[in-house]
């Protein structure tokens, strides 16, 4: 498994108020019973904010207004809701989103176009506006340094709360960088296909900030899928409040390498909580391609593999079934010369030069018992390399999806 | 649910021996234990012979053989081994494809080139030649013009033998086309993933028989999925004797679209059949997306759909699930304009014009627990139509993929 800190990045323990000036709040506002469902994050000083959005054809309506308040610049607060996705809702669900970023402003006290929206649950049905509005209210005035609330009030099918963050130097002024996501199911590399908001106080500028978030986005949430599907809602967002007072990073900055790769490693962490979480999953699966034409077509090559069912039920049945695993590849739709290919499970060789080759195949499934399988897949096509992420395919997966409405 | 037979296309009982001069066994030569696992399909006079062949980077070693066999002309007998799919066999499995062929080759009295080479099951093993040579000998000396031994040879995991017939008129003369197909696992969009063997009476130029197989492929065995992966080992194959004594058909021909219709119908039976009995299936779901802009753009629509885990499994819970239909759409790279969907479970509408419909969740979820379920995607693009087929997600293909190598 790769380490999540790179040299000089120290990880922490908290989430999206990690970094100096945020604070959050999640309550319960009545959408799904009991269960907190309304979360608020804000930060003291105005912001520089970055986000990138499901490329899916069908967008859910806060996408729309988060995309027009990220572009205008300045984003400083988010408001979530869980249990309904505001998703092919037409006309009334942009205004419903439109009426939640007003209804954020105004107890915040900033600006509508300061606020981004974003909603998460069942697709079609419209927002219980009425119960978002005391939600609001509620949460505006619980605001706190601590995150939990806000990353419990943000899941779904989820059965744990997803945080991570980090803390490095920038020309001797400490940086934080934190987040928190969300992600089970309809879970797919094509932006992000989750829901994931991330904090720093450094000071960046915007193209900077953006493009940092856009490359993490593309190594680390566009590189893990539970089911193929990609959802409709998803987004990801970096806001940047400069509390930490270092000089402006911009992307000439000596200090932009360090500082993408400090997104990158909380990206990439929160995208592997999200794998392990996934709907009805009993282990990680980490598939490794070294030795591809390039990252693009490693990437391609180890997304085909963590996303095949066959695959994912082989690991679940803990057989190391590396027939399909050579399958996967083939049809990932990267052209390669399969005898050039090796193969291994954990630190089992089981193919080699195109060929099988004969390993013990109970110490190869024993590779697959633990919480976390390694599967590496090494070519001679070049010196280009990609991990991606996934989970088993389990019964509890089918229970899930077959047996309610989600 | 579209009929298999158009207008003056009758649909017979039989399979890959229901056209004149075709003559087939099956026998058990103990590669899987005490099923049938060896096959022979063998025509009385020379043959033209089209085929189509998997995209999947890694080819099993019995296609190179075949495609140089049939680019040859002149195919006119089918060896066919289950239980082991020679695929991933490096220069061993290449070989041992050739010493099958030869094989039969010699225990009909015909020339190697005459003979295609099949193979499906496991990857990555060699095949057990000796047991191959014995089930050859034995099959070849117990042909007869019924095929269900061959029917039942060819099958995997398959609960069922996939045969399909019909019969026409070209000018005053009854052509009967045939096949037989496997298929239940591994089964994703791209040739045809499976094995398909037709054959027919007709008399055809090579061209004719390869465009109306390559077209019959596009629309029925490509739109197929049970589980989005696509098999290295598998190919469809249309031999055509001329036993039918009609006046030769060509690509010019009057009746080649009588022709190709009937072999499309054919193949749309097949494919059917493979697509119901998809591993751990409990029903047929057909998905129609008309009003497309073109045939490709309504057929990537459809198979979007059929191929999303989460309409499978909403389908297996018996839930009306639209919502997922609307996503499976939105990420299948077609652009379209959300506002003009319309959506149907069967015949109750439950999306119009990008907004939700109020409708009868109950008679909505009735619509789904048929033995065939049908949904009907409808845009404002164009007037193109397509219709992709598959099952739904169960705990027994989680078993079944989970539980022992297949």
């Amino acid at each position: 498994m790769n380490k999540v800190s790179a040299e000089g990045i120290n990880t922490l323990s908290g989430g999206a108020t990690a970094a100096l000036g945020f604070e959050a709040a999640g309550v319960s506002c009545g959408i799904r019973n009991s269960r907190r469902d309304l979360a608020l994050l804000f930060s003291s000083k105005p912001c520089v904010a970055a986000a990138v959005f499901t490329r899916n054809v069908v967008k859910g309506a806060p996408l729309g207004v988060t995309r027009e308040a990220v572009n205008n610049g300045g984003v400083r607060a988010v408001v979530v809701n869980s249990g309904n996705a505001n998703a092919a809702t037409g006309e009334q669900g942009v205004a419903d989103a439109h009426k939640m970023q007003a209804l954020a402003a105004s107890a915040l006290g900033v600006s509508a176009s300061e606020v981004a929206v974003a909603s998460t649950g069942v697709i079609g049905v419209h927002l219980p506006m009425q119960r978002i509005s005391s939600g609001i209210a509620e949460a505006s005035s619980n605001l706190s340094r601590g995150s939990e609330g806000f990353a419990n009030a943000i899941l779904t099918t989820d059965t744990k709360t997803k945080e991570a963050s980090v803390q490095f130097e920038i020309d001797g002024k400490t940086v934080t960088i934190g987040g928190t996501a969300k992600g089970s199911g309809m879970i797919h590399p094509n932006m992000g296909t989750m829901l994931a908001f991330m904090t720093t106080d450094a000071f960046v500028d915007k193209d900077c900030l953006q493009q940092a978030l856009s490359e993490a986005t593309d190594r680390t949430f566009n590189r893990i899928t539970v089911d193929g599907d990609t959802s409709p809602s998803d987004m990801a967002i970096l806001l940047a409040n400069g509390e930490a007072d270092n000089d402006p990073l911009t992307l000439d900055s000596p200090f932009y390498k360090a500082f993408s790769e400090a997104v990158e490693s909380v990206a990439r962490d929160l995208a592997k909580q999200i794998a392990r979480d996934g709907e009805g999953a009993t282990r990680l699966v980490e598939v490794v391609v070294e030795g591809a034409a390039s990252e693009q077509a490693a990437a391609a090559l180890a997304k085909s593999v963590v996303g095949s069912n066959l695959v994912k039920a082989a690991v679940f049945g803990e057989d190391a079934n590396w027939g399909r695993v050579v399958t996967a590849l083939g049809y990932s739709g990267v052209e390669f010369d399969p005898a050039t290919l090796d193969l291994s499970f954990g630190s089992v060789k089981v193919f080699a030069h195109g060929e099988p080759v004969a390993h013990d195949e109970t110490e190869a499934n024993a590779a697959l018992k633990g919480d976390e399988v390694l599967i590496t897949a090494r070519f001679s096509e070049g010196d280009s390399f990609a991990a991606a992420w996934g989970c088993d395919l389990t019964y509890k997966y089918v229970e899930i999806n077959g047996s309610y409405r989600t």
